[in-house]
């Protein structure tokens, strides 16, 4: 079993060969529906837990699929959400995965710019609790 | 001067008609570029000061120009950044925003489900301490 | 009994004429403390759990007394933290706290200023990943 | 040019020699502007998108100016916030430009207590679905 | 159609009677498994998507059946990641799904204090700066 | 004094033989206390301020004891909270004690697939806007 230098604070991971068959059946899912040779940490990780492993990968694929918005659109949501709660994992692996997917410095810039647009006027709107207009307010 | 039945927890609004020249300055070059006759309630609250005002509309107005990435996918992102932080006001004004743009139902809930989703991997990656990949270390 | 029609998401608040000996005692104390005539809401929330009450009201008894910082500093603090978290009840009492303390309009301005800032550079620092600079970790 | 080995995640820092004359002239700025030799890695950061440099820059300049409120003050409140939202970069920053301020041990002891209990507190008034008090909605 | 007057900005509630077969089919396994007679109003706006409306219920069916942990202790896990994110309509169900499994007013006080005492000394940690403890890192 | 080769940016940790005597009283309880030999880092970083040291310690002594919930129950909640702040020290800590007490795999596997989830609706009630109940707005 290889090693982990930068094993964090007492996570476990998986690997892939240690891997009962339900967890392995998993594995080979998340490398053939992305194209990828190798499974990365976050799953290894789940596989503790093969409930959750199931369930959150069922519902990542489903989510991340292409539909009404494309995948590069929905990768960059998940950057902007994971840069919101700091969740360093979060941004490194979305952000691989929405350069992958052709995300370009100019575009990593300004998406970056309306996040931080975005969770300075949030604290704005708190702070001078600012009351929702009435045309805001109607389902069209 | 206009009533405010809903004013929330004594917030101010300064209306137009009451605004300094320079804070009707502002109001109008909101309206200019943003093609409305009705300035939101956001901006009639940072006229309280009138720097912020300031300062955050030209913030808001470079940030928000067509770029690298279309209006409607900075849109998109504001309201993500909004949901994650639980700014009822922001969610209401760019969720307003992004319909102005063309978002459908399948879009926003396609949006919901991948900030949804976003929200609940960040805290699996942060309770399972996944440490990050070393191929998510490198910049390409 | 007073009727509250204002009153929250089914929460309780006991009254002064109906309190306990102990939670009497806090409400005395809180008053006495700040020369107020009236115990607001927070207080008469935590009383249907006189041990947190107790613990609390001694804890920020203890913490918002002049010290190293001065009470109006502290108060704005506790806006600070409280615009981040998004916390109504907060911002709105910790406002009035601060402006029974002399916080003008000019400074609230500025001090939302200094937390819709902070809020988008904590996400920027987030995002681009900003290694923390050596002469930062150095302790002088 | 220098070798970073506490380098994080694939983070890019744009070095002064290696630097656009534009971005050139906002590293000049900063280090003008606060009397420093060397900018600090937030800012070689942005650099990688230097029309959020250049805004992000002019805005924090623009904030924490001298005004209603002491340079002090503004980077407590600074800390506040990236206490609060956990932002590692933002407190290490910070904390170092509020103790080149003079913030004693005292004073950082004192600020992080009031953010914690603002913390707590923020959690309690959530809690207990605490409702705002008619005198906190008036403006005075 | 019933009315709504407490109708949030612009919610749409899929009501019961003019659901399709597909979300109809969802409200009546969430009515079945909860043993209660009307779906709460959570479902019924999740149901203007309906893939979401589907994935979220099997994945919350699945993680709140009992199983290593018992249904009161994960209603009072929800609670405290509810008020931690100050999700107002999360603490509201949540808080009633908990009393309805037995929790009293004492535990729902003991539940709050440790919830606050929590986001205290989160901030206090990252405020500090608290090297994690080897001890901590291995995993047993 | 022993040296901190993981000791974080600036983080000081205050050393058993080098505290005061009102410091090392409180090191003395918490051995006591939690029968351990060894004061974990969290301490010893809160007694550079002794009044926050003490206050900390009585408060997390009184609000940890087994009361309405049980030691682990509670341990659970604080590690749901620290999980949903994202922050490492307390996960940790809190992790361990949780172990301490018996927490098993498949419990920690069932804690975070609740946290995860609660995440997860939580933006989900806060997008969809979704209206309080009636029915949880009552106290029974």
């Amino acid at each position: 079993m290889p090693d982990h230098p930068g094993l964090a604070r007492g996570s476990r991971l998986i690997e892939e060969d240690a891997a009962s068959p339900a967890v392995r059946a998993v594995y080979e899912d998340i490398k053939a529906t992305r194209r990828v040779d190798r499974v990365n940490n976050f799953w290894r990780a789940l596989a503790v837990h093969p409930p959750t492993l199931e369930r959150t990968w069922e519902s990542v694929k489903q989510v991340m699929a292409p539909g009404a918005l494309d995948p590069l659109t929905k990768e960059l949501l998940y950057v902007a959400v994971s840069v919101t709660n700091g969740c360093e994992y979060c941004i490194a692996s979305h952000t691989a995965a929405a350069r992958a997917r052709g995300m370009t410095d100019e575009q990593y810039g300004e998406l970056l710019a309306v996040v931080g647009m975005a969770n300075e006027t949030n604290a704005l709107a708190n702070g001078f609790a600012v009351p929702v207009d009435e045309v805001f307010r109607t389902v069209s």
